[in-house]
């Protein structure tokens, strides 16, 4: 059997990178036949599980609760709040038949689920004893995806966590999104070492029916950005849509006030594999790696296989008592081929056994983040992994913030914005004065640069705004985007 | 607080039963709108998680991997085993728009997903070497049912699980069948507690494309028998529709042989809630209660708070560190509505303390199924639970078995039959031809039940047909059906 070539250059060829690691690795079916659906095939739906229950533990721990609310959304309930219908209209698969019959009532695909989820909030939530109120559910969910779908990138149809929170007042919600924010820095930037833009966005960008959005912008390869998280304060405008009132104490009725957040699962997976990886496939994380171990025997001709396979059994044995995900690989390939396989599903560590680590009581020991190979005592084995485990996500988290530190720049002027552009500098940020006509104005000069949205804490260094020449109301951010 | 009434009789009363746990345990919410269609709430959702990941645990363990296929299903793909289309075809819910046009083709809503997963099967299956290939995926599945929709019973949306397996020859198919038997066995009969009968379904009766169905039925307390799981042996059927070959040791080509195991969540649910329940409320299994022990401090007047939460806490501490899920409810509420609350939430153990327990180093505890109190010594409390924990699960069982054993008889002649029938006997055993026809003189002379098929063991037995009192094929057992 050949061992095939390696891929392309991540960089300046990501696109067909990714599509031969999403096939290499078997990670992602994109032959179903239907645009924009996708299937995930084992190895892509086991690195999510292992991530979305880390998602879910951050979300029960913050006092959400799981449930689930039908995938149909009745047309009425759909367009109940005015901005949200008007956001999602064009976007949405309707069921209209049932059998060999129309429907009465004409029931979309969920979007998002604020519509299906907030009717029911309204006869639940009573009395300001029964918040906050937090629940969350784990879906898929449809958008009719325009522009060019690409998988995990954009689908039509993707994964996704939406928690939706009712609080009593503002500083409740507010505290909410903050906390929100946290569940996504431990989990998206410490667990799975994929840094990110935390954002306001522009006015005109926010949820369609928000008062304000937040978003997460992760920076890929090719240097755009993607959008895999946002939170939103709805202040009172679905409550006032659905009726969402509680008694306080004073035995007044009030609107409530909410907050909802959604991760996006589909899109953190294409982050992983595209910010992690290398010319020789996948690099995972080790604690979401499905297989964290792979031990491979090196035979010897003139060398007894069964003193091999106990000294590996011994191996392998130890590493499963402390909960390791760990595989033998006794198949009849060459050692090389085994090794090109595992490092293009990225298995984080691989153990070599031969005699040389049987004679000397020994194992070989390789990092597919750093690709180094190490020998060790076999008393040693326990706390090498415990010290490569941790040291992994911390390699993989710094190499990744790095990257994205070292493509944001300051621009001065629409000049300077243009000279950046025209170096491929990813991430540009400006003074800007907040007017949509300002930010198509940049979109076109610069062929495609969006306004990303200003962090707070940046605010106060805004000075004019580097279209209209006006006082700036902060500094946005500039990139172009999936 | 007003204590409300205890709940009506549940088996000469289970409709309205069901409906008043359903909502005063707060699992399932039916005011969402559109027919068939219900809302999980949180305590439903925690529960099914717990048997879910039972589940998904024994499924991996027996080689199955996860996987995810698209919600929606072309038509020409729907069509292809002919079969099969004619058996789901009335019960189809069709996408049939996008934003605000007309798809090219109309998609289905998964009734099921053969026809999504194997036109990928015939991609990924080349050689001997790729089998057995096993995956399963756990999602929700739409069919328009036209029949009295039931929440968890018999809905439009349902949660389940669905194994897809492909083996080389029929001996490979037929011991999946048995090792899904011992899954199913193994989660719903010894951790759940419920019992079912494990029937052959007449070759009429069988899932639509299949060689033959094996079905699990439970028994209601309304004496209605509930299938909540299916295995089926697909022969090459659609391996043959959609080109799923292999090529074999000796190079030449063949059909795969497949099987399919759907596993019903919602259901089960249903089975969960109906079978072990009492006019309490709900009786959870300690392993899948989301709350497995709470505590309810008693205060007395006299009594130093303190001092009873100082206790309180040192019990709740020592719970947690043996991983168990306990919490404390300190709400203003008697203790009295306290109880009442968790024993309709069916929660298995109960622990009250208060003066007389800190003064004795005691605890007072609860056991939800048997409704009776034991007064331990704080020393062993952990043993206490643990012979508790064990015990809960074979009572609740043990009683579920006796239930389903008293209700089985069998019938001679079609005289008897209708004897039994006028007894109210839930589930008669007869002699069968297997004929179509004879079935439905049954159900018409019955008023109602249906051959739900027989059991391999007991064929040996038959004689001749109640009916048309021709040479019998086996003993087929008849009770309604949900």
């Amino acid at each position: 059997m050949e061992v095939e070539p390696s891929l392309p250059e991540k960089t300046t060829n990501m696109s067909k990178w990714y599509d031969e690691v999403l096939a290499r690795a078997e990670l992602i079916d994109i032959r179903y036949g239907v645009k924009g659906f996708i299937v995930y095939r084992p190895y892509a739906m086991e690195i999510i599980n292992n991530f979305l229950d880390m998602f879910k533990k951050e979300l029960e721990d913050n006092g959400h609760r799981p449930a689930l609310f039908p995938l149909v959304i009745p047309e009425k309930m759909l367009r109940k709040e005015a901005r949200h219908i008007k956001g999602f209209e064009g976007q949405v698969f309707w069921v209209t038949h049932s059998g060999f019959n129309p429907l009465e009532e004409k029931l979309a695909l969920r979007p998002t689920s604020e519509t299906a989820i907030y009717p029911l909030y309204s006869l639940w939530i009573k009395s300001y004893k029964d918040l906050p109120f937090k629940l969350y559910q784990s879906v898929t969910v449809y958008r009719y995806e325009t522009k060019a779908t690409r998988p995990l990138l954009r689908g039509r149809e993707f994964l996704w966590i939406e928690t939706h929170d009712v609080f009593r007042d503002i500083s409740g919600a507010e505290r909410q999104i903050e906390e929100d924010v946290a569940i996504f820095n431990k989990v998206v930037k410490d667990s799975l070492g994929i840094p990110f833009l935390h954002l306001k966005r522009e006015d005109y960008d926010k949820f369609a029916g928000a008062d304000y959005s937040f978003a997460f912008d992760c920076l890929l390869p090719d240097g755009r950005v993607l959008q895999i998280g946002t939170t939103h304060y709805l202040g009172t405008n679905f409550a006032k849509a659905f009726e969402i009132k509680y008694q306080d104490e004073d035995e007044s009725f009030k609107y409530a006030h909410q907050t909802c957040f959604g991760i996006g699962i589909s899109r953190i997976l294409a982050a992983l594999i595209l910010i992690h990886g290398d010319e020789f496939g996948l690099i995972l994380p080790f604690d979401i790696a499905p297989i964290q171990i792979v031990i491979i025997p090196i035979p010897k001709k003139e060398y007894p296989d069964d003193k091999l396979r106990k000294y590996i059994d011994k191996v392998k044995e130890k590493l499963m008592e402390n909960d390791y995900r760990v595989i033998v690989d006794y198949s009849e390939k060459s050692p090389g081929e085994k090794y090109y396989y595992y490092d293009m599903k990225g298995v984080p560590l691989r153990i070599e056994i031969g005699p040389r680590e049987v004679n000397n009581n020994q194992i070989t020991i390789f990092r597919r983040d750093l690709r180094k190979k190490y020998v060790i005592s076999s008393d040693e084995i326990m706390e090498t992994i415990e010290e490569f485990r941790k040291d992994i996500i911390k390699t993989l988290r710094a190499r990744a913030v790095d990257g994205l530190n070292k493509s944001i720049v300051y621009a001065e002027s629409l000049g300077e914005v243009l000279r950046y552009v025209d170096e491929g500098k990813p991430i540009i940020k400006v003074g800007f004065c907040g007017r949509k006509a300002c930010a198509d104005e940049l979109k076109s000069e610069t062929l495609g640069y969006e306004t990303r949205g200003y962090s707070l804490m940046e605010r106060e260094n805004a000075r004019y705004c580097v279209v209209c020449g006006q006082e700036a109301d902060h500094i946005t951010y500039l990139a172009k985007a999936y």
